[in-house]
């Protein structure tokens, strides 16, 4: 269960604390120059320490390749990758061995497995998600050979939340906000609150917003393995994640169907397309080639710097205070892990559907 | 892909107006009795016709079982099932043939199989969801015997919403609601609006609130085996759902940590439990064995009976006025097939994790 | 685990004694001709009653289909079919209901269920091979539009072994042959030895060789995927069968690598292709484009009709004499069955691997 | 399709001459002690250069844990692990860039992916099985707390061949046998054939026994999971394996039923067993309590230091002639790798059946 796909797959193993984090990447196609300035681009994205607001903790992040790739581009088999710990204050946590940190993984992964690794959450850090980013970023560089482009943004912290939609928005402008929310007045609005969260030893949630662009109609198994139903399932497995919904989503429920149909009309290169897209691209768990969209919520923080009480291994009721480094508010680093989630999903469902157009001259593809 | 579960699944087929709907049960444990008087009824629940509210369409929906039952009790063998389809009226949809009807799968289908059984959606019909409902029922019989009990209600259609979690509620008035809505008040406002759109040849969404108590503290796996990702996996693979979010979900995330963090305590029994439960019951992807909570948002019913502007296969833009029978709504309905995929989902992190407690007297585990 | 295939796959169900065998078949390509006669005489040429060499059970063995198919063509969709049991003597097994026949699955179904359906074996019969040869027969459809052929026959019945390779036998002899033996000499020894051990109340078992032409190179997953490993996997999964071996096999281990090596060389079109084929088509768990060839060992069938000594549930050991019908060998009924799990094997393969070429003009990889 | 296993499953990854193979092992039960010193053992039992027999390549073969241990026990989170190449010897490779060694995964690799890695076989390297071994040591950690004990040994090299079965020999010279074949006559006569294909420039193969005692019965899944299918799945997972048998395999086809069934009896401790044992433990897919024990055929090593004809990339026919380090026979190194996928496959059916019994003291297993 620390595999993620049906053909491009991600396994992922790691602790905040222990050695490294890591990943085998399998079922990735072959041929592909790995780009490793663009991956480690995209972990710097995911990287602590970014700005102000973020956790000061500082991760070099960088990746090293063990396997899979030969003068340069991907051979076909696994890739497995390691990503050190090297700033660890395990120490910071000695205090919380015995202790269950209110709304955290400690009390379960005690109930579940009767032992755990207590040093910065163990394997429910969100350090976790590190492989994610990797393996993310060669789902990336596969679907760029089909244009296939996934952008994620930051649509709510808090109580400010974005009234655009992704169509009226500025989507170049994301990286350049230290939120990655590409309006600016509302980018400056989240920074302000999260700074004040922060001063309260506080922490706040917000909603991911992500758009895929360029799918081709076809993706997706109608019955249980819908597309937006992998998607849904990918974006839960991230840490913090509380809900998720698709094109018009619950907002939608409060129209009539005369509302939110989407006809369908004929585009001016001949094909079939929709005029709105209440859908959010798929329809029958099956993409209909027009965008993806999909939102994200995330809960606050679980870890502030306010006394709670709780409970300790021994079953005493005891009040307790945290210390340590932790982000305010994660959504900013956030969006590259929806991204790279969303990446793996829309490249293995080609894979699955036999879409993705094969990379190497001598493939058996081609000479059947 | 038409298979669901990891330990416990169930693997469905069958078409809106083919010969039959059924499926195969695989993994439920052995010595079962089988109630199919409880089977039957949670079929009925799901049924047509059962108020002036839903689709006129009348189907016995009557299940046979062809294998894995002996002497009233399961085998451990896969239990195959048939529902015969019996009021079928394909000539209602023999102008369907080659239109593609806005924000249903026609045309997703065509693209992805270049083939597809128009008639009243083939596939793509809600009728397949009696294939879950059944499967529900095995798991809620193999559930009761932990004392693990799962209710769903509708908890808003279109513009009317319950203001009360379900803790405030009476749920054992939601069978008595013709759209199983627990506070009679608010069932009166949604069967009016239900009335009035159906009148208007209109339909209208609305959300499916789901409780789950009694779950111990333990299941799912923490990483990509979330049990959240799996109950949301489960409801996104419901036709017409677009969202999901559990315990606080979109809303939490206008909240602080402060206030969202869900303090422990130590229970009159000793036990360790949470003074509130924002979490929905999980936290880091486990149980804590608090009431895991949910809720699962239903776009209208695509198929309304005004005019719209759609394509056909050969390329033609054409207007589209559907005939047939339909719900303006389906919520009422929806709340068994939510209900039956949560138990299927529960049952089966429960073998996953060993917690099951074994029925039957020589099976192995007690002679080991 | 009543469910084979990764992407071809089929889930089967149902038990000697009970109402149907039956199974459903996911994953099949959309648009393919369903040869009605074609399967039927696929699941005749398993039936019992074919030949006095064989149980006199008489079955009509006629699948339904109730899914699936679309105006004679594969949608895509599940198949779903059942072949009813209509010559059921439940009757002769009374007395085994609580008694343990040597080498069944009585004893072990027993132990791992707790509560087991006695009757003709229960789901722990070879009818449940129907299903097998069912999807089998789908297989062989999809196989045939890339010619890709699959076929076999016994080679060994207790001593009498053919000593020529498939490459020395005319083997559209086959299936004039009633012990399906393309030797007309040997099948001759088989089909005497058989009558003489049915005189004698008792079984006798053989080998099963299999040779798939025209399989392009590169099927196969070279780790854990390798094709030799699924096949071996589909092989041993048919009941009664205790060995696997393909190319040169156990004969192998006794040459030198420089007798058992395969030399390239350039064919006649050019194309690469082994002097030799010791190595059976598969190199590193991957396909190279020679005929893939394999022997299955089937044991004797386990019902005999003299006395034996066993245990009953209670624990007392009794003298056992078994009544009804039953084959003295199977081979002959057993060589369809494994043609359809190596046309399930090979399928999965080709669709995993992206090799089978497309059907339906629409399908989106045309268009992509 | 570089992942092994059901609930305790193997991902491995790396190539005989890059940074490094490792793999993750998922869903090893928390709570057991991690001898470090005996899973180093089991490596050391599979290293090349034991002897004058094996390959003179040395490497360490040290392993190291990156992730899932705490404080000396597995905690139930993914255990990532590496081994290093040291002592690749790129350059020996040089010549063969572009050539396809005859029986090798050359050709087919290049057909397959369009690309390969060279160097040592890359991925087809034996070296693989080091992540194999170190998953079976684990497995091996967790069973010995249920006295399951898995035992193999070298019983046939070329035509020497042994005469005994398991029963008669004395399993614990094993180890002190340069060729782990517990018959010293027999172990002699091994050894002195070696040498001589050695000095011819030569290889052998042979055949793997192997026996797991103390498997409780009720393990294995009737249909597609056969408990031996399973074993047999992964036996011919490993390089260079041709076949599998299990209980008395091809040898037993030429046997009558009534020679061949083994009579149910009570044993002195009421339990019921089976007079004789030539089902080989295993009884309709599912183990009945008794031995299990297979065999396992490796054909000779393909690399050879003879003159070769064969093809290269472009096309040419040419002659080969390799260099390098190589073992003539690989059975004594193949010892430990049967062993451990046998580990695997009898421990992940433990857990898939919840026969294992569970080790911590707060698992919810005991508290609900």
């Amino acid at each position: 269960m620390n595999t993620f796909g049906n053909i491009f797959r991600l396994t992922s193993f790691g602790e905040s604390h222990g050695e490294a984090i890591g990943g085998v990447i399998d079922g990735c196609p072959s041929g592909i120059p790995v780009d490793k300035l663009f991956i480690q681009n995209e972990l710097n994205r995911r990287k602590p320490g970014q700005s102000p607001l973020a956790t000061p903790r500082r991760e070099a992040d960088e990746v090293e390749f063990l396997s899979g790739i030969y003068e340069g581009k991907t051979t076909g088999t696994p890739v497995g990758f390691i990503v050190k710990n090297t700033n660890a204050h395990a120490l910071d946590y000695d205090n919380l061995r015995d202790v269950f940190r209110p709304s955290h993984a400690d009390y379960t992964y005690q109930k579940k497995y009767g032992i755990r690794d207590h040093r910065g959450g163990g394997r429910s850090s969100a350090r976790e998600t590190i492989a994610r980013v990797v393996a993310g970023a060669f789902a990336k560089l596969v679907l760029r050979k089909s244009d296939i482009e996934i952008v994620a943004y930051t649509s709510q912290v808090g109580t400010v939340c974005l009234d655009k939609s992704y169509t009226e928005l500025d989507l170049s402008r994301i990286e350049s906000s230290p939120v990655r929310c590409p309006d600016p007045e509302k980018a400056q609005q989240m920074i302000d609150l999260i700074e004040t969260v922060k001063a309260e030893g506080d922490t706040v949630g917000g909603v991911v917003s992500c758009v895929c662009r360029g799918v081709p109609a076809g993706l997706g198994e109608p019955v249980f393995g819908k597309l937006h139903a992998a998607l849904g399932n990918a974006m839960l497995s991230i840490n913090a994640v509380k809900g998720f919904e698709y094109g018009m989503g619950f907002e939608g429920v409060r129209y009539k169907g005369s509302e939110m149909n989407d006809a369908f009309y004929l585009k001016q290169d001949g094909k079939t397309g929709t005029k709105t897209n209440h859908s959010g691209g798929i329809q029958g768990g099956i993409s209909n080639g027009e965008d993806i969209y999909f939102r994200v919520a995330f809960k606050p923080v679980a870890t502030i710097f306010k006394v709670q009480q709780t409970v300790d291994k021994e079953g005493n009721e005891i009040l307790l205070k945290v210390h340590g480094r932790h982000d305010p508010c994660v959504l900013s680093r956030a969006v590259p892990v929806v991204e790279a989630m969303a990446a793996m999903v829309i490249l293995d469902y080609c894979l699955l559907t036999n879409i993705y157009p094969q990379t190497s001259g001598s493939h058996p593809q081609q000479t059947v």
